[in-house]
């Protein structure tokens, strides 16, 4: 921890901090310059983060030295992980991983139909919603335990791992009985409370990025999970929030090679809720592959313009095939396998 | 709703979309102009815009007609709404209504001490939090009910109506039965099993404005809590993330108009987290009862450099002091009383 | 300036910044803590930040300790500094200074019209564009010289300072011939061709804020100006880009507390085009005020159905009066005149 | 242009519209739905741009049919432009282009060095400041046209294509007789007095975004660029500014597929400015060539320890060298050249 003080900050200012350092047993570093005197503090960084330093007499600005988070962190451990989400269905190692389906659980037919469809074409999860976050009260909100019932079928039936979001904490062991994965969207992404349950969970969990989140809040809403006992996190860029009015939301690409660099957490890209376009998804997807992420999530429908949701963003299952194409060249071209 | 279809649209695709229609009871309006053709679709807008017009073929874009929110409009209720948090302490009237306190509980005696000297300066509602959001799974999470029965001491000890937020959508109850108010967190803002959960509650919620959150998002969480039961909200304005570093989040002053203009409900400003900066709060405070806000939310702890989390934005209890005084001439100076 | 080094950085490659700095004749504190290793440098910044210290090899990241301006700090000048318009028309003391008038200069008769209106109301500047920068190269972009002759032959007939926007550098000596305050406006701010011939100039700069241009980079464009010869700068904060829609710009008030606390100069609040719309006006200009804000910029206009440019943004002379009134209320009650 | 009524707008409210609509020559359609009344206004669309409708009685918002840009449109050109910088080299068909070079121009002997290097690992151009755009007027602002004449010796003794900076608009001609291509900077995309120079000259254009521009805006200045009669104009993407801090930009890779679809100018992705790091470099410009960029720019120095400017963003030849190789693959992957 840094602290730059006032060019008008006395002695006694600076003794007033030392103090309280020593008082927590940190050692302090105390550099005089020109026109800054800056004072370094040495020692565990939480419990240097939970002083209010800006506040002593004197202080200019404080600037932190460490990361915040600590199992999130590829300092503590080098390699990728590896998250498995059912049998040999694994992201995070040479095999790209591409969950498909709708947004939302309408029926056991057409979920059967779209799973089957986007498994001839190489996705090896299916992803579909239960219960869906929805920016209206009045509408549609997903069918519930009805609709996991039918995802757990279609998932036997077509051998895919299934993924589904989990919005209330009181349904984590209801979702985990029909689910391989359990995904976090956008807007639960510090639901903190929701967070800690799904730490207790046996499932591993796909953690998507909130539209006007940091990197950093990221990261460490995963290291919430991670700190209450569940280590398979699986995260997900899924575009965030800018003065772009074109694309619904602007899919940061940037962040894929950030999260390679900071975190051994595999990442996920999606092109779907990323534009928020059909026409833009399928470059998008390519840019996601080749700029280094470990999967994909898409969303297909056998007929967007009868979904119940999110119609407009939906890929038509040929479409999807003829993408899945396209995406295999580029992961070839960037080493990967798909 | 309006339909903008591209320069190469068939007179099939507008048949298309005129069956669709239809079939749904909507009136059409067809308007052939030089370089476009439009629809105009007539009928209730939530059938509308469940409908996913832009895969149509044909189509370029779509524009809603009206604002998807009803309940919180100023459309449906001309006049301004009163809340009334406990007692005679309502807010949404003439007078502006002041909620100062520590950011966390931290204990009794301090609790107390706060209390007692925000009321000596003109506020009538005591804040702070038994269950605090941290973006950190390390840090200080709250004293939870332990802190709920200090809070109901100190506010029956000194008449003030209490404020409090809520997280788990398991602890309403528990919260309801402790405190006057329940306040939802920015980044809970969209955590709609929460706001269903407050639609029952017979308690008034504070809901905070989400960090990137529009003020449709905000008036559509409103929405969400005023059609599951609860006509008892406060909107309360506290800083949306920009690109600007020299404060912790940018307090939108221009949610004050917007708010009067679209809504029938109180709206509060809180300089503290809209700003995270101490020295910038008393600015930010007068700006917002000159803007026209309702109220205000301050925090206020005796020793900001003891305080166990925002110590940096919090205010010396003289200092709130001296401020009550400024803030009571801005609020006459613009036809109100505090 | 502070460097972090990785946690495998090797003593090679401290040795080697180190080496690097004794040859620019900087001195330097290393402090080795638990997980990494700081390095302190001190000396001149300008000369620091010249370095790309991140390509050093075991560097993580840099943090400067100084703010990169000097002439705008109020550092170097503590006392708040008053800007000369005309005659007796300064800004920056105890007075608050109203500049109103049309966007766009129309002709002779019109801008005569409104500027007896405004200064009727209380206005002692007058402002209106005869360069506009538009976005659209179909749209009317001014009339120039011609609109220059008329701004000044209704300054002189009126005694109002004029306010006027320089676009082409070519232009700065023709309008400091017409006018009293050269406006340099948002799209313009880090034109830094632009900046230096202001600087050159002998008349008062109005400096806008880029839409999204931090503060720090705002005060560096005043820098420019100052730097090259001209410290007669004023400050305008006219709305930054965000997310939301609800209005054109989002006028970021928390912008004037920050300059009074970081730099001398006098700083103007522009409701106008900080929100888009006329109905919002009356209540930010309020809240810029009662943040501190030393001046309001308006746009006033006879018949803003009529306006060629931002009539919706234009207040009508009889809203403009009555605003005027409330506003001196305002004025009063944070111990100002108006 | 569609007008949206209030719901109390009145008849006579509606007759204005009409009247006025009927002076300028515009067909009106008036459509009276249960809970708005709208009017669609046909005619040219610059035309209806210019009349402030939001100030007129009754009127609640006002919502544009039409894109503003005409020559930058894909509509009006359907097949994708092929823009020649020099000789055989050309951007905007089946081949990739990439630009690499210094940020600054330092010296004959370096530029030498560096052009000799990116010329064999497969760049067909030069990129490199003669004039710099500079947040701090202290910093160095290069070389001027003794740099230029560097920058035309190398052209020369390399065949590579040259592509420089202009920033002050009495230096475009100037630029052209030293330089292949002309680009102009973020900060000065809509300095509208610059661009309308660069109309007239006879060398393209390479535009870049500003950091917070909408596409939009984007197309309207370069429709600025070819209004005033200069057709050759390429596009650039290089990052915008978000909340984000862990990138210094957020390259907007969503850009290069709405470019495509709503424009038939080429689209450059610029990743070293994009992402401000260069250790990110490489897979954002992977990111870009499998969106479907038409080109690159990238900068590369011999010694980004040394470099006068951005050296945190440069590459060293040899990984340049490297990049190259693993571009080539995915362009091929994507059904392109390099």
């Amino acid at each position: 921890m840094i602290i730059v003080l006032r060019p008008d900050a006395t002695e006694a200012n600076v003794s007033h901090i030392l103090e309280k350092a020593d008082r927590l047993g940190l050692r302090a570093n105390v550099s005089r310059g020109t026109e800054r005197t800056i004072i370094g503090l040495i020692g565990p960084e939480d419990k240097l983060q939970a002083i209010p330093l800006e506040v002593f007499p004197g202080v200019e600005k404080v600037m932190p030295v460490l990361a915040p988070y600590k199992l999130v962190s590829r300092e503590i451990k080098k390699e990728g992980s590896v998250v498995t989400l059912k049998g040999n269905v694994t992201i995070g190692g040479k095999n790209i991983l591409v969950m498909a389906g709708p947004c939302a659980i309408e029926g056991h037919e057409i979920l059967l139909s779209i799973a089957k469809k986007v498994k001839a074409a190489g996705a090896t999860a299916l992803r579909a919603g239960a219960f869906k976050p929805r920016t209206s009260p009045y509408d549609f909100q997903g069918l519930g335990e009805e609709g996991l019932k039918m995802l757990l079928a279609v998932g036997k039936e077509t051998g895919l791992a299934t993924v589904t979001e989990v919005m209330d904490l009181r349904d984590v062991d209801l979702v985990c009985r029909y689910a391989d994965v359990l995904q976090v969207g956008a807007r639960n992404m510090q639901n903190f409370s929701l967070l800690k349950e799904l730490g207790k969970a046996r499932k591993p969990v796909l953690l998507k990025r909130g539209i006007s989140s940091t990197m950093k809040e990221w990261f460490m809403s995963a290291e919430y999970i991670m700190a209450n006992g569940n280590h398979d996190v699986i995260l997900c860029e899924r575009g965030i929030r800018t003065f772009e009015t074109e694309t619904r939301n602007t899919l940061d690409i940037n962040a894929v090679p950030v999260v390679k660099q900071k975190s051994h957490l595999p990442i996920v890209v999606d092109p779907s809720h990323g534009t928020g376009r059909s026409a833009l998804v399928g470059s998008i997807a390519k840019a996601g592959v080749a700029a280094g992420a470990d999967g994909l999530i898409i969303e297909v429908h056998d007929n967007p313009e009868e979904a119940w949701s999110d119609g407009e963003q939906s890929l038509r299952p040929e479409k999807f095939e003829q993408l899945m194409k396209e995406l295999a060249l580029v992961a070839r071209a960037v080493g990967r396998d798909m």
